[in-house]
């Protein structure tokens, strides 16, 4: 049986799970699970509740296979300690930034928000603080929905940091936060489809950016943050699905990074998780094509499935960004495939 | 000041240090330090003792230059109970696969050996098992003088083991641990430059190897390993230094990567250290080009210095070679550029 099907019967060899059970421990995209669960559902390896994908099970002919698999975990073999990030969590930074960042903004659909949970936001920082990224440099967030500026400012460390954001909400946030801490995080509002003013060309250490996953909506965020960098040895870091983002994006993605003078330093696997609840976005999974796909309207997640790995690159040359002028892509140009069946449609709010 | 030269200066903020000390922390090629040291010293920073670069310390200037990078800590951050691995390490494996392999044989220059820490070893298999990579796979390793192989047969879980190396040696050993231990690994000897015989062609789900790092030597070992696999979803694990092969050069060989068909989906930093009281290779040292780099001639490491990132790559098409017959590369190109400062010349014994 073909990888993505030995995996599946794996994941279910110990009784019925959940849709998003099996997401949250799915390494493909949404996409594959999806053409998985029909083939191994026509094959009679497993069933499902009725019509909908909710529930899934193993048939008995599937749990005679599963019964092969001799020995394997289930939960993975991830150091108990950081779960696997490898990184120690400064307990003082994220006690503070915790606290900074209760009343934050909740996610709004038309950016595509959201964040993930405190300690993996200050994790990325203790992260870029071991690859020498974060003390005496120059660091600029491109989108910081997750407040990785603030997770920043709370080390005291970074000699400039630079927020550049569509949503104004954030400015606001970060301006409170400037006055009511000391903290000079810099805010400017900017759709990205607009090139960097000449201000924050070549200026910077160091990037952080989530970008969106389609390839053209990658490669604005990368390029505008390539723009952002001195030159060489400066660092990039940013998360990238492979919920929405097949393994074969992937490789159109990495070409480009390479394309762009950058080499791949690290790549963290699963090292941020988006919680449900503290998101609140409820409200975006009627519009996220997933639900139709496979007929779930109206199921919800029973636990925190959605998480993004986290890349580091660096720039061996100067970098080189492939756009450079302003972008013509629409709203659903930038944010759309066929893969990101977990993006909310604008207008929900 | 650059980025390399402000990592120095960090590395020696806490007083004085010998060269190996500095290597063992060092993010980028032993001929970086090289250049480093020396801009460093040209530029009144850092002194050394007398023309040789054994222990290195900062001038007064030096040293107010570094009174400046506050609040960094020196020892990284990396999670204390794995180590950075991210990866919980199977007490029972480590055990066995540490005693099975009390009496392996010792690294011969020629081929270029050397064995990582058999915690290392076996935290590889782990990491490969949580990836779905060990139970039920066939699984070949091209080169072994880590005795991965060994690691994989102590979990029982693999479907088929297969070692292609050149030495004889490696061969009676694994003969042994079969009959003893009543494993099923297979060796076939082979030089690389060769073809893999038809047998062993598309035949894996997972290839593993510790690649020469020219890129020349890289390519033919990719190429070889690219050949032995199945297709799409198959995955391949390498481990690649820092010292030896400059970012720069890493760009060149992800290239190579993504051109074969495959993904990268990790990179693990520092993964292997390579023990030097074990390897017992002093006698390798005196033929290493950084010896008369550094005028370091008869000193040897105060402490394990030398060590690889573990990359994982998966096909996401049929993995495509780019040498696919006799390679005519002779030895000293296969195994030697202006980087390769700490590999042996062939005739060290």
């Amino acid at each position: 049986m073909e990888k993505p099907g030995s995996i599946l019967l794996t994941i279910l060899r110990d009784g019925q799970r959940s849709l998003w059970d099996i997401l949250s421990r799915w390494p493909y995209s949404i996409r594959e699970l999806r053409e998985t669960l029909e083939r191994l559902h026509a094959e009679g390896w497993i069933e499902r509740s009725g019509d909908r994908w909710v529930e899934i099970r193993l048939t008995e002919r599937g749990r005679e296979a599963s019964r092969a698999l001799v020995g394997v975990e289930d939960e993975g073999g991830a150091c108990p300690a950081c779960e696997g990030k490898g990184i120690r969590l400064p307990e003082a930074w994220w006690r503070r930034f915790r606290e900074l960042t209760e009343e934050r903004p909740l996610p709004v659909a038309e950016y595509d928000q959201g964040f993930m949970r405190p300690e993996d936001a200050v994790a990325r920082v203790a992260f870029m603080h071991r690859m020498g990224d974060v003390a005496d440099r120059e660091i600029v967030l491109i989108g910081d929905d997750d407040l990785v500026s603030v997770a920043l400012a709370v080390t005291g460390l970074p000699r400039r940091i630079v927020v550049i954001d569509v949503d104004e909400r954030l400015g606001a946030f970060i301006e409170r936060a400037n006055r009511e801490q000391g903290f000079a995080i810099e805010f400017r509002p900017l759709d990205i489809r607009r090139p960097l003013p000449p201000d924050l060309t070549q200026r910077f250490d160091v990037f952080v950016t989530d970008p969106v996953e389609t390839v053209p909506g990658f490669e604005l965020f990368l390029s505008r943050a390539a723009a952002s960098l001195r030159g060489r040895y400066a660092a990039g870091y940013f998360g990238l699905t492979t919920l929405e983002a097949s393994l074969s994006k992937w490789h159109r993605l990495q070409q480009l990074v390479l394309r762009m003078n950058f080499v791949i330093t690290d790549v963290l696997r699963d090292f941020s998780l988006y919680p449900e609840r503290e998101n609140r976005w409820e409200r975006f999974y009627a519009s996220y094509a997933m639900m139709s796909l496979f007929h779930i309207e109206g199921h919800l997640p029973d636990r925190d499935w959605y998480r993004s790995s986290f890349f580091r690159i660096e720039a061996v040359a100067p970098p080189q960004p492939t756009i450079l002028g302003e972008c013509a892509l629409s709203e659903t140009e930038l944010y759309f495939d066929e893969e990101t069946l977990a993006t909310p449609r604008a207008g929900v709010s």
